[in-house]
């Protein structure tokens, strides 16, 4: 059997726009042959439609628009990830579900069993679990239909969920031939390997080949990075699609796999992410143009060529805000880097509005030293300047700060952290590293003196980041293991041969800036556990502090 | 029998604190001769908890902490809200509870049945439903024990819910003798008549008395009210606590109620709940004193009003910072509030500071017009002098915008909407007026050029709010019925007659500045939809823009 996986890239809310998208892919589909196409988890309305679901005139459109894809999809059956309203008297009002067409007929809808309610799913909210996972007789096979996370309990794959039910092993008597899932699974580094092994446990268990279709794209903080996939009934791997771009691939579910399994690449995939989460953030939202500042430092390096690559040289204009404390090796770095990308580049001295600062709050302030005060204005000075090019000009502007100072509240609100999007959010410094090689790979883009510096905020006079934080190996280590894995200071202490007040110290200061988080821009997520986003903690709360 | 309501105000996540406050209540209550003492939901954690609930070290201290405090419990059963591992395989690791404890001794718990997940309710991410609601026996009679949400699907009261289960109707045969319930139930105005109705409707079907604890106090962004009630065998109220503070009371179980429903006077409420939100995130983050700009408009003389009587006119600064567009009418305004208030004012003109970054982007403006970008450098140079107060001297920053403003993103990210919380995020221009006469019902303390003037942001010449927005009683109407009630535009035009495009833009205005909300302070909850905790839209989708 030919079943064409239909990786595509919907928007949220825009129906007519995914309706299009549907349309144009089942027609491709038809032109390879195939017998049935598959579409991502709600793929109608987009992934995550949140509170919109909420809105009953959005509701009654999704069913309209259906209905519309209904008539006019003839000649292939199209399994297409929607909402559907819940007719019976239950907790929730709606189901996430699959949509199975053929010859212009609505044949019936598969319901997703298990709602993830952790991180940053939030399907209890809205969806009512399915009673039970159908075998469908669909062009004289049986098939099952599932949804996305239906499938990770029985790899045991699941976070903070333990669920009763198993919809693999309640298939397994009803003996499938063919499995299909309909996904909407944000990207982290390697996930493309759980997906296989989650689908390669089904297969081996139940005997018959699965394929997933993954969406991709970027819609707010998630990046949805594809890499839809199959495997054969013993569980190895037929096909993988590309990750992070729309694809339309023919699976044949007769062909046997390879059995090596497939490849990951973390910090290209990272990147790709990033990129990814950048273009779609820009172009869904109608935007062409990026500003960021140029420090001189690594992460706002490691942005500018993020922004470059999504959006094109043309669209790019760095903007250089040199003080008193900014050394001239910061701008012959930011010069260079500027030359190797092509990118505009325009600087203007902070040193005049901060000195009129100073001024005016001379009376007040009298003789009291220089503390972060006087180093918040002149980021909050840099943060005014770029946004003022942003409501002149349109430019959106790119935050550049790391995960690491996030964690720490290593920034200033409302001057670093000003901006549209915060590119790095959900990446450690010594990610930032990394990248930063990968981008130089073939040849010197970042200029090597930017990467071998240490860190400095340029603030006052000589100022290194280690003055105020350890290194960042060590509030990285901290922050990944408090962060991400939920683990105990005294764990992380004793794992990392830390000291246990340092950690104490570290978790403290996590907890201390949420309040500066809270304003921070969206950031793009692709960790297993990002701050903004899928990570709830109150701002007025007293423990670990 | 004599229960006590320990009607207490506990801070998230500090256990010592909370166990403190409820050993003091258990205390008081003996002393009162009460027979069981009620505590509210999650009295010992502090609600909401949030992710702190997925931390493996704090559920550990949570239950030493409850077993600490059920060795010190003598000579009276004490119910209190807790958590508790869930000892089954099932979805979720925990369950929101009441420990019952008699004689040093833990005699059960009573877990939570219905689970509220809509709006700032989170409780799927967590917990696990009870599997039954119990019968105890305590003190020889036959009582039932209810946690918050319980109670109000048989009231028929539940928001984007409809659970399959009614514990109340489950305990009818049963034939309770007292029906109690343990509460962190939220403010919005009137909302202690909906309890009431509840708790009235729940002792009809059974035929027997109900008591109610609720929570009280700010945290966070939620405000819970308190008034903790009691209604006779036939739904007549027989008690009701204080709002807005804490309070151990003594309910006869055998008096007759009233025949009178309870009253409310919802400005009074309003302006309760919002002292009471700013007080308690100043003194629970441990913070004194308050800083906001004066601009001699109505919002930001509210806040004052509010700060005052929140943390006392000694710890409050009102900074007036006017530019060449400010009325000198604004300033004496401002003035005459801040004497009436006794707070102090200090004033710094932001003409030099506003003509120091037009000279310096001069040459990349050129001869551009005068546009938003300079009215947003005003508000961002205001911010920033507010930001430098709160960095050199320790002042939290208030911010004054209001609901109706947040919604159209009438105000000036990283600008006026710069602070630590924002105190009418959720009050619409409507009700800012009526908190208005509310202050001023005994004496002027708002001037009244300062009410009667037309709104306007002052950051242009002649400006009135009206130039860019309808008159803000059609865009509260728009607000109220689209972002509270969820109607579609066509039922707001015809319901309020107003034009059907008029509706469009405004609604298509809220949801263009999602990411405006994004990236403002907290603001606190007063109504049954706010805009920043509760409800949950995409920045970046194409419904309804």
């Amino acid at each position: 059997m030919q079943v064409a996986i239909a990786q595509i890239n919907p928007i949220v809310g825009d129906l007519p726009f995914n309706k299009a998208k549907i349309l144009a892919a089942i027609e491709k589909a038809k032109s390879l042959k195939a017998e049935i196409v598959l579409f991502p988890e709600l793929a109608l309305t987009g992934y995550p439609p949140e509170d919109l679901l909420l809105l009953p005139g959005f509701i009654e459109e999704v069913q309209k628009t259906l209905f519309e894809i209904v008539d006019l999809t003839h000649g292939i059956t199209a399994i297409i990830g929607t909402v559907r309203e819940n007719p019976s008297y239950s907790e929730k009002g709606l189901f996430n579900t699959a949509a199975i067409i053929e010859n212009g007929t609505l044949v019936g809808f598969q319901d997703k069993s298990l709602l993830p309610d952790y991180d940053v799913f939030s399907e209890r909210r809205y969806f009512e679990p399915a009673a039970q996972t159908d075998l469908w007789s669909i062009r004289g096979k049986r098939i099952a239909i599932t949804i996305c996370e239906d499938l990770w309990q029985h790899a045991d794959a699941v976070g903070y969920s333990r669920y009763l039910r198993d919809p693999v092993l309640e298939l397994k008597s009803k003996a499938p031939e063919l499995l299909l899932n309909l996904s909407a699974s944000p990207f982290f580094q390697r996930r493309h390997l759980d997906r296989f092994e989650v689908l390669s446990k089904a297969a081996k268990t139940l005997g018959c080949p699965v394929i997933l279709c993954n969406q991709i794209g970027g819609n707010d903080s998630l990046i949805f990075d594809g890499y839809s996939l199959a495997v054969d009934a013993k569980g190895r791997i037929t096909t993988l699609a590309t990750g992070f771009q729309e694809e339309i691939l023919l699976v044949d579910t007769e062909k046997k796999g390879r059995s090596s399994p497939p490849t990951s690449n973390p910090i290209e995939e990272l990147y790709s992410a990033l990129v990814l989460g950048v273009r779609d953030y820009f172009s869904k939202l109608g935007f062409k143009k990026a500003a960021l500042g140029l420090s001189g430092g690594i992460d706002s390096a490691v942005v500018a060529c993020i922004a470059k690559e999504a959006l094109g040289k043309e669209n790019v204009l760095a903007l250089a805000l040199p003080s008193q404390f900014s050394s001239p090796l910061s701008f012959k770095d930011a010069l260079g880097l500027v030359k190797n990308l092509g990118i505009s580049l325009k600087s203007l001295s902070i040193e005049k509005p901060f000195e009129c600062f100073l001024e005016l709050l001379k009376p007040e302030f009298k003789d009291l030293p220089f503390d972060t005060t006087e180093e918040n204005l002149q980021a909050r000075i840099r943060g005014m300047i770029l946004m003022a090019f942003s409501n002149k000009f349109g430019y959106l502007v790119l935050s550049t700060g790391n995960k690491s100072e996030m964690a720490m509240g290593y920034f200033t609100l409302y001057g670093d952290a000003c901006g549209g999007l915060s590119v790095l959010a959900d990446v450690t410094k010594r990610q930032v590293y990394l990248l930063a090689d990968y981008i130089n790979r073939k040849k010197e883009v970042i200029p090597k003196s930017i990467i071998k510096k240490p860190p400095t905020a340029e603030l006052r006079p000589s100022q290194r980041d280690t003055d105020s934080l350890p290194e960042y190996s060590i509030v990285d280590t901290v922050l990944e293991e408090y962060v991400e894995e939920h683990s105990s200071p005294e764990e992380i202490a004793e794992k990392h041969g830390l000291d246990l007040s340092l950690v104490k110290e570290l978790v403290r200061r996590i907890h201390l800036n949420e309040y500066k988080r809270r304003q921070s821009p969206p950031g793009l997520r692709v960790t297993k556990k990002a701050f903004t986003v899928g990570r709830r903690f109150p701002i007025v709360q007293h423990w670990n502090i």
